[in-house]
């Protein structure tokens, strides 16, 4: 069976790692040929509009994915001419738009941040005197790891940020004080079965994820945001790994935004729980039956970004687990990862603390 | 940094699923072009007799091993006259002769079968006298998976045998009657660091694996084993893992035969230890730190052989990690693995032995 596959980074990588050892075979799609999981799986090269290409995976795919989900809605209607696509295109559509993914988090009633969307000056000026400040002006695409998107606290900000980003339709979002960050990490199957890993508690730093620790968080906590999650997967028959990001504000969930693929807070999955989430998105959108989410400990995963330490100190750390993606250093371009699982949550987070102060020394553990 | 990998069998295949996390890359050499691991990484075809194609091979890896220890003397040459080869030639060429690695066991004081070289009609009969019924006649060169060997039990099975197999060098061995067999998996670094595995305690069936278990046995039972394989390392300035079989009677270990790589019986590593045997094997021959050998739990490996069961009823199993090879199916093939990893050696027993009457009604787990 081949999974063929949209963007070929290290997601793309880590799900192809995952499914050789199921019997799956990988076709992968990307505008490069040096991309990450093009080192170790076929890879189709073109541009994401080339309906031609795309029409040649669709052909030799079985079920068409995605490590990258701003594919563009004509090529998903492209695409499902020929093969079947997890997750639905429904789903991508509203990850790729800020305001769609806000109408949907307030039609399935999930609480999620004070919004408007802005594609004037004028809008600008009624998003402010409603939502007030501070607060964040984003493009409602495209924007990833903090790009495309500016913190306004002042009425100056405002127009400095409309100078940089008035072209493209926005969303002028509350700056949310929270206490932390969590995501949660669900799986449907093609049955509808829906599996959910533990939550997360992310720590970003400029706008990229630094440091994820797992499990986080209450019992009630974990059924809310579950709550929220399968909504969202109910809503669109959904099938494959979904990520949902939240900030926690006095014990409460506002979601912050959704990605229909499997996510960087979930790579901890792959030593930290019994079934890693890139194995559980191919389980689903190949219709087999879904892995345990269940911890094996407790887990700290640690993004390697703009440079890569050296390979044979990393190592030399008892129980690390090392993730290089093969790709080029570039400043604030995620390299690879690091993954600890300890036997409690005190041991991870004092061993945590001691490889941040050398791999991040930037980030405080909270 | 590239490794070279002479075979493209499984076990080259989850060396390399190992090492692409570690930012490796791997070129791969062997026979056919269908390989398992030929399907996951670049390979070279050619007989491993083909200078040519070898010598392409060592310029282009910066360290070379092997995932099959029959690689002739010569391609050896070849090779280490273009890069470092991993474990050392000398190890494979031992590991090659059955009477060479009798006396290498010897040599070291480690207790091993009595045995008798034959390569004619008289010294098969001496060897009959020496070594006493029953016993079994083997090929020196060429075995696996219980090929090339007969057990004879009468003097009319030594002519038989002798007919089949006399045209080859051959050794008769006492047939040993044991209570048990296992196997340690060891690892020895570039700097001279060595980590040992837990035993495993191993079940075959018409000379084929069949079943593993680990972590086995008493603290000296691992010991014994460890100050073995201890010597066989050091007396080679051996780099990367090495697999020795042991039989065990009267609580003894007697050594039957080593393998000088990664081995079917370390396979439980992948989930069961904090660094599976493949991330081990690389980290070794890459100069790089030995990652920790510990067992995560109670682990039980069930080769799957000749045909895959079902994929769904197999991923159905909860906690249930399945690895497959890519190979098409053949009366005796391994085709791949499945491994549980369980909290009690008494849990993990009592599926291992469910499983097994689905999956190989034949094998009585002791």
């Amino acid at each position: 069976m081949t999974v063929g596959i949209v963007g070929a980074g290290q997601l793309g990588r880590m799900l192809a790692l995952a499914g050789y050892p199921l019997g799956l075979d990988f076709l992968f799609f990307d505008r490069t040929a040096d991309a990450p999981a093009g080192q170790i799986a076929p890879l189709l090269t073109g541009e994401f509009t080339d309906a031609r290409r795309l029409a040649q995976l669709g052909r030799r795919a079985e079920v068409v994915t995605f490590d990258w989900e701003n594919v563009p809605a004509a090529a998903l209607r492209t695409l499902s001419r020929h093969t079947r696509i997890c997750p639905p295109a429904a789903a991508l559509a509203a990850a790729q738009d800020r305001v769609s993914e806000k109408r949907l988090f307030e039609r399935l009633k999930i609480p999620t941040t004070r919004w408007h969307a802005v594609s004037s000056r004028a809008q600008l000026a009624r998003a402010l005197r409603e939502v007030g400040l501070p607060g964040v002006l984003k493009t409602r695409r495209l924007g990833y790891d903090g790009k495309g998107q500016q913190v306004l606290r002042t009425l100056a900000d405002a127009e400095r940020a409309w100078q940089e980003l008035g072209d493209a339709p926005l969303i002028y979002e509350e700056l949310v004080r929270f206490d932390l960050e969590v995501s949660l990490i669900a799986v449907r199957a093609r049955d509808g079965t829906i599996a959910t890993y533990p939550l997360n508690r992310n720590v970003h730093a400029g706008g990229i994820l630094r440091l994820t620790r797992a499990p986080y968080g209450s019992q009630p906590l974990q059924r809310e945001a579950a709550r929220s999650v399968r909504r969202i997967l109910e809503h669109f028959g959904y099938v494959g790994v979904l990520a949902v990001e939240f900030f926690v504000r006095a014990g409460r969930l506002i979601a912050n935004e959704m990605a229909p693929r499997v996510h960087n807070s979930g790579h901890w999955t792959i030593e930290g729980a019994v079934t890693s989430q890139f194995e559980n998105h191919l389980r689903a959108i190949c219709g087999l039956p879904l892995g345990s989410t269940r911890a094996l400990g407790h887990s700290a995963m640690i993004n390697l970004i703009g440079t890569l330490p050296d390979r044979s100190a990393l190592l030399g750390e008892a129980g690390l687990h090392l993730h290089e993606y093969g790709k080029a250093p570039r400043p604030g371009r995620k390299l690879g990862h690091c993954t600890l699982v300890e036997a409690s949550a005190r041991a991870r987070d004092a061993r945590a603390r001691r490889l941040l102060t050398e791999l991040a020394p930037e980030i405080r553990i909270p």
